[in-house]
């Protein structure tokens, strides 16, 4: 943590662990007897409960969005950019509550976690997810809540993903979906870097088939290298160039001495590949990458995005950014095309950015006006009586 | 290979391997005290020996470009589309030239070969290659083969990095140089994934240090990653998109039974990984990748691409492919300038593809005429005495 609190971050959060007991049968046909949800709130729920905000995460992200969980902390949680007082989504006007999603490795039911059932680890007998499970398992932390209705539901990527699903399952329960970077299924290129991530993990033989925790090893080189992967397509083309071009580490390029030549690029990923592959649990990572891969919004609908909006009763704000290739400006559009075709209300930006799809997590002067007049336009009132 | 022989084919061709005593110093500083190079010609050579060409292979390709090697082959050699009687290098005019690089797996000595020195396999000991090795190598194979100058050196991807250092290295040696979906040196996002690959094969186990041969294993699995990760850039988005958008091989979506789905381009890049992994050596793997990453043409022209082609002599076509986003457009356009700035004739086109990177060894009508056309603008009669 800096040595003074900002003066707009939420300050000092303490996350906290919500044991549901109802079971909760999920999309693939198993059940959960109970699960643990790993959560954190900012600012304060409103009389009415109608200024609250859910922030669904991507990938790798967990329920530690914004401020700082003690004055020893080096960084924020993962969206303190757009999460605080006076930020986009301004904790003086909004409840947010933001959770470590199911089967994650940070405190919520998952694969790390123990099976109530057996008193092991879960490993890789946690169910498979989808997107929807994760919709119904933040509808019961609503209920949890006292949260009848959520002001807005705001997610990037994989979070975007549940943003929608929200708005199709639930639409008396939505009344603002606001999608990043996102798309409503994803492409045949993006199903292969996932898979190829997936193989590089399944290789590693410390992977054991899953059992890993159980044999007291650990596949980290192979989630390293997942890692690598979902990396380098996390970052555009340019911003890799304009952060390391070719620049040389180590070594030269010089006649007979080049044997140790290594480019910046290339330490820098390795090194990103190793700290994620000490924080993350590698059946985490095959589960998250399923449920993005199986996301199909409109599957159900007869592959019609507008008639899978339909009966969406909120209003959208979409918003790309140029050199997001993972997520692209296209698949933006593919959803603001079909909510216009269902005649739903819908803003859409495209963000000017060098930063790909990273883009949403980071400071970016126009995405933050946008955003924040967006949320600015949301109504907390009291519901009016008829 | 096909029950007749097709017309237009080179038909059935006998590699050569060919063995060189004359000790070759290496960029790197080792010297290889003897080397063999695996070699197939196509095609007569003329009396002034002034239509040879030089065909240079990338990443995975080798001394069989076109033909059959017997009546039992399924396919013909990588480059068949473009080599043989009638075609873009038409074997009618042209003594074409095809050898395995230096350090490759298929004939020529490199990690797999046995080191004249040990008795023992090279493996890991072989030394790190630039691509200014394989054109001296290439230039003591022309001395064998009586060739004086090439009509044309050829190649696309690293191959087209070959064509260029030898324009720079032997300007009085090559008369047309054809440079297809090439760069004058890697970006950034090139190495990142150069390196990702790399780090699945280091990850291995069975890689043993590079020491496999000697215990007796193979990174088959780390080899299969990286192929797979090659393998999705070299495919444009649109073209997986098209070949197998988000069908599925296995199992199912409904809900309750979808533990089994797999998308078929999954189960395409496993295959692709599997096969390239049992023909391929994962030692020639990371030698190659990295000559490609190091390959920087004006690195010792400060930096300059115009001073580096200074003193080429000869002509230049320039190939580039709309979704090709491994070595797009642009890298093409920056060679194409270069040599503009430097006064040198070139010829250059952009061909409509949807195959990526792979467009360049596709069959492709508009590619095909520029090709041929180029081709036939080369002179091969005697040289005129003054």
């Amino acid at each position: 943590m800096p040595q003074t609190l900002p003066e707009n971050s939420v300050g000092i959060v303490s996350p906290q662990r919500l044991q549901f007991d109802q079971a909760l049968t999920l999309a693939c046909g198993e059940t959960l007897q109970s699960y643990e949800l790993m959560v954190e709130t900012y600012g304060e729920l409103n009389a009415d409960g109608r200024n609250a905000v859910l922030i669904c995460h991507a990938l790798s992200g967990d329920h530690h969005a914004a401020g700082y969980h003690n004055k020893d902390d080096k960084r924020p949680g993962w969206w303190d950019a757009y999460i605080g007082p006076g930020k986009a989504i301004d904790t003086n006007k909004f409840f947010v509550v933001a959770l470590n999603n199911l089967g994650g490795c940070n405190g919520s039911s998952g694969p790390t976690s123990i099976n109530p059932e057996t008193g092991r680890a879960w490993g890789k007998s946690f169910p498979r997810l989808r997107v929807r499970d994760w919709v119904e398992s933040q509808a019961r932390l609503a209920d949890r809540l006292g949260i009848q209705q959520w002001a807005a539901i705001i997610g990037g990527s994989l979070g975007g993903m549940q943003a929608m699903r929200w708005a199709l399952e639930y639409p008396e329960r939505v009344r603002h979906c606001v999608v990043i970077a996102s798309a409503m299924k994803l492409t045949a290129q993006n199903i292969a870097f996932n898979e190829t991530a997936r193989q590089a993990i399944l290789a590693d033989p410390r992977f054991r088939e899953g059992d890993y925790l159980a044999e007291s090893t650990y596949p980290k080189s192979g989630l390293s290298v997942a890692r690598m992967i979902g990396h380098i397509t996390y970052l555009s083309n340019d911003a890799m160039g304009e952060k390391f071009g070719r620049e040389v580490r180590s070594g030269s390029f010089e006649r007979g001495i080049d044997d140790a030549v290594e480019f910046q690029v290339e330490s820098y990923l390795r090194h990103q590949g190793d700290v994620f592959s000490e924080k993350f649990d590698a059946n985490t990572y095959l589960l998250m990458t399923k449920a993005l891969d199986y996301f199909d919004l409109a599957r159900e609908y007869g592959d019609d995005p507008e008639k899978a909006f339909a009966d969406a009763q909120c209003r959208f704000l979409v918003v790309s950014f140029t050199t997001d290739w993972r997520f692209a400006p296209e698949r933006s559009k593919e959803i603001v095309n079909a909510l216009i075709g269902a005649n739903k209300p819908v803003s859409y930006a495209e963000i000017p950015s060098n930063f790909g799809h990273d883009a949403f997590l980071l400071p970016n002067e126009r995405y933050e006006k946008v955003f924040t007049n967006y949320m600015n336009t949301i109504d907390i009132s009291p519901e009016k009586k008829q």
